[in-house]
């Protein structure tokens, strides 16, 4: 089992992306997450460029993507909303949209912020965005404020209630990847 | 009087552009109408390169908003909301937030679309955006949908209502940038 952990923040010590590290803890043995850290590679968005063909880092992205059986992203809040850098790549992944690699991917979006709120605002309009990219969006809010004082020197979340919301996302996101098997309900017979 | 004009769209024959061109149309000869083109020279937000400078495209960007006595940005929707680009663009701009040369400029937002819709959801994001950056927004739709449809071969608009609309918007823009006399009202005296 993959997941593709993807952080919105280009900071060397984003607390997003610290914030996706500390996830690790609650994976089981069988989950291997991956971190991409190419976000600032990926070209502005222009039809006329994917026109020429889809450049080398919006392939590799698109290729990481499809190959991972969950996503889970963790986002800043900029302005009240996405990272435009963020968007910018998920606007690159959704063309063309009938080859969408987020199609019926399940994906989760957590994100901690240094304000009082923990970004929800973005995250909301993130899953928005991932919903219209085919994603089978994970409910479930981990919204982290007051990021500078969250993690411990080993990188663990220290709040009890974060951990465990955290913890139940994971769990949500990794089974909602497992073929279910179909549910037999009683039917009326006229 | 000049008004900065902001494409959301990279591409070339953006119905954006053409959107921005065609409001053209409707200003008076005060105002002078100068379009923003260099969008995809804008580098990816990072706070990390923030702390090294200003780059020079966010520089000359803030130099020209600030130098606008009003600003008309024309959107396109990218997976319903704001394209990733123009939000990045405006996430640099934003910074720092006390500096942002948005605070109390008059800032309107219209936007074409291929789509039935018009993009009305990256309007509306884009709007609060720009309310969090400190812009007096001004209210007022010009949605133009079937964007391939609607212009003539000289890049006027075709459709009557839309006109009126795009005409009414630029005049409460331009006249949200006069001074106004203050508004004497009677008041009950006890």
């Amino acid at each position: 089992m993959r997941l593709l952990a993807i952080s919105g923040s280009l900071r060397r010590d984003s607390y997003n992306t610290q914030l996706l590290r500390a996830a690790g803890e609650f994976a089981s043995d069988e989950l291997e997450i991956e971190l991409y850290e190419d976000l600032a590679t990926i070209p502005p968005y222009d039809s006329d460029e994917e026109a020429l063909g889809t450049p080398a880092p919006v392939a590799d992205l698109k290729r990481r993507i499809k190959a991972a059986d969950v996503v889970l992203i963790a986002t800043p809040e900029y302005n009240s909303s996405i990272p435009g850098q963020l968007k910018n790549a998920l606007d690159w992944v959704s063309r063309p949209i009938k080859e969408s690699p987020f199609r019926s991917k399940p994906a989760a979006v957590i994100g901690a912020s240094t304000s009082a709120y923990g970004g929800v605002w973005a995250q909301a309009e993130l899953r928005k965005v991932l919903g219209v990219l085919g994603a089978r969006v994970v409910e479930g809010d981990v919204a982290v404020p007051h990021a500078a004082e969250q993690f411990d020197a080993e990188g663990r979340l220290t709040n009890a209630e974060t951990r465990e919301q955290l913890e139940q996302l994971l769990d949500d996101l990794v089974g909602s990847a497992t073929p279910q098997p179909p549910q037999f309900t009683a039917t009326a017979t006229a």
